[in-house]
């Protein structure tokens, strides 16, 4: 980040017309995106784009979700026809919805017509992980694929004049590899970490979270936090088992959109464009990103919090506050498009709120 | 409420394409806002309208804030030139701003040329209300007539077409009145109701604290509750001890942009269209406003959460959750302006998103 332009920005937050401070975590969202542009005030981060990452999981086999595998599939199709919850979202507050298949197990259903399947990148890598209790979800390389789908979508996106990106996911038992990674790359206990998801009863969430436990034993990602870590900033230090080869733990128990997404947080930050993360999975994705490149947290901002209590993990590992707070679990995109509107809204007022000198208000005695 | 509407509404975001109860806060809104308009799905609310009423304060004299008086005026002018934050919200979210002069102390610097003056309001019911530390802040007549100018704003809002109403205020010293008023409609402590307000030092919040006390003293507003609210449902109930008495209470201690707002709440509920409470000001004035017409919260949404300790108290009292919590401190509006987006996307999504059925989207086993 541009330490001279976030400077410039935290200077013109306490000369605008407002007690300093006054506007709260906005006010450091401004700055933040000062230094990320490299320019004060920094460009309205608009227009917007979702990508949508899908892809399935081997480890639905262990019956961690009462979900059919097949859903991931029909809500690709659900969010082509824009029938689903983040194009609604998408459509209200500006920002085109880009469906990107990285994994997807089935073959999907498109619909059929001259329009069939627009809207759809097929960027598959392989029709869904394996089971990561019994073998490595992915290889290395398949893992490194995924990654660079995601940066090539963040790459091609701006260059379509984006300048905001946004995060979203689709996978039927994908909280159960965020869970997994979020242990792995925190350190923290897979009960700590293992939530309802979708929708799971209390037994199915125990059996889920043996499920993660076991997976992590596998890999040798249980083992306690190497070592403090190494720098004092959220975030920006090692910590976790995982934290020693992140396309190992990565290929060992993530997903190809999780992947996706941590190449496109990374993409964002290489073209200095804000990406705003939505829930649990994009926070285990980060995790992954800033295990690689801790510098592409200047470029993310935490959409909400999920109430997957691994998020909430994930966030405090990752040193970012989210915007929006109200017991969403969905995923898809859907907390980060209702953050984008805060996120305009906080450059907007950096770049045309009066002065105390330009307004000729008084200030404080 | 219509609460066949509501029902209406619950039972389609059962069947959403999504995990039910997935969006969290914003499901509730939408049954909210489909049983205010008495249909599912209700319009999306919008246009929207923010006015910004202000006054000034007599208990100024008591040396409650380190700001002179004239900023008031002063940021009636800034408003008016677009200078102000909320301006930059409203604009980058998309609402209007109308400024209404219901007490402002000081003749307003509006500017010259033909434009002078446009976009405000002048419904000045007296210049600043008197020192609530001597005397009663306003007469109930002063009150009523304030009363009445924010309902006829509302009615005027609606009747131009605005399909949301947002509460904005202005007033140096008006977070006094807030914390007495917030005080003697719920029956908590001065201490636990009085805070920092636009940044005063310890010393001064101390001295602003007792300011609050003896004001509640001097016109018999600081009785224990007289008892346990009459009804369980939160803020439906009567307690503290300006319940007994809301206009008589209002006079003595409240503001003239709190009267305006309270009935703003009163038009906007009349008209059955939503109206998002900003912070602590309007959280005291709804108070007001459901003590007079307990039904007026059907339209209530509140924005946000500000820092101001009294506002988390009256959003208790009224059993309101915020849309919005960002450590804001801000008034003007601000943060109803930020929370309008998700109030817009809860009644999208319920709006135009596909059903299991409809999708072809199997549902959980």
């Amino acid at each position: 980040a541009d330490a001279a332009a976030a400077a410039q920005a935290r200077d013109r937050q306490a000369r605008m017309t407002k007690p300093t401070g006054s506007l709260g975590v906005l006010e450091d969202l401004s700055v933040q995106l000062a230094g990320l542009a490299g320019e004060c005030p920094p460009p309205v981060p608009e227009p917007a784009a979702v990508a949508v990452f899908a892809g399935d999981h081997g480890v639905h086999a262990q019956s961690v979700t009462p979900w059919p595998q097949e859903v991931t599939g029909q809500m690709v199709a659900n969010f082509l026809a824009g029938g689903a919850v983040v194009n609604a979202f998408a459509a209200q507050l500006g920002a085109s919805v880009t469906v990107v298949d990285v994994g997807v197990g089935t073959v999907l259903p498109v619909g059929e017509g001259p329009h069939a399947g627009e809207g759809l990148l097929d960027r598959n890598v392989r029709r869904g992980t394996r089971d990561m209790t019994e073998e490595p979800a992915m290889t290395r390389d398949e893992a490194l694929a995924a990654i660079e789908v995601g940066i090539t979508v963040a790459r091609d996106l701006v260059a379509a004049g984006n300048r905001a990106l946004l995060t979203g996911d689709m996978g039927i038992a994908n909280t159960t590899a965020s869970a997994a990674l979020t242990a792995a790359f925190t350190g923290a206990d897979a009960a700590a970490v293992t939530g309802a998801g979708t929708g799971v009863d209390a037994e199915t969430l125990r059996h889920k979270t043996d499920v993660v436990r076991r997976a992590l034993a596998l890999h040798g990602l249980d083992a306690a936090p190497a070592s403090a870590p190494v720098v004092d900033t959220p975030g920006r230090g090692l910590a976790g088992p995982g934290a020693a080869d992140p396309i190992g733990a990565l290929a060992a128990v993530g997903g190809l959109e999780h992947a996706a997404i941590a190449g496109f947080v990374l993409g964002a930050a290489a073209a200095r464009v804000p990406v705003v993360l939505d829930g649990v999975i994009a926070g285990s994705a980060a995790l992954v990103a800033a295990s690689l490149a801790p510098a592409c947290l200047d470029a993310a901002v935490a959409g909400h919090r999920s109430t997957e209590p691994g998020h909430g993990v994930a966030l405090a590992h990752l040193g970012l506050t989210p915007l929006v707070d109200l017991s969403l679990r969905l995923g898809e995109g859907t907390g980060a498009v209702l953050a984008l509107p805060l996120v305009q809204a906080s450059v907007r007022a950096l770049r045309d709120v009066a002065t105390f000198d330009s307004a000729g208000v008084t200030e404080k005695q």
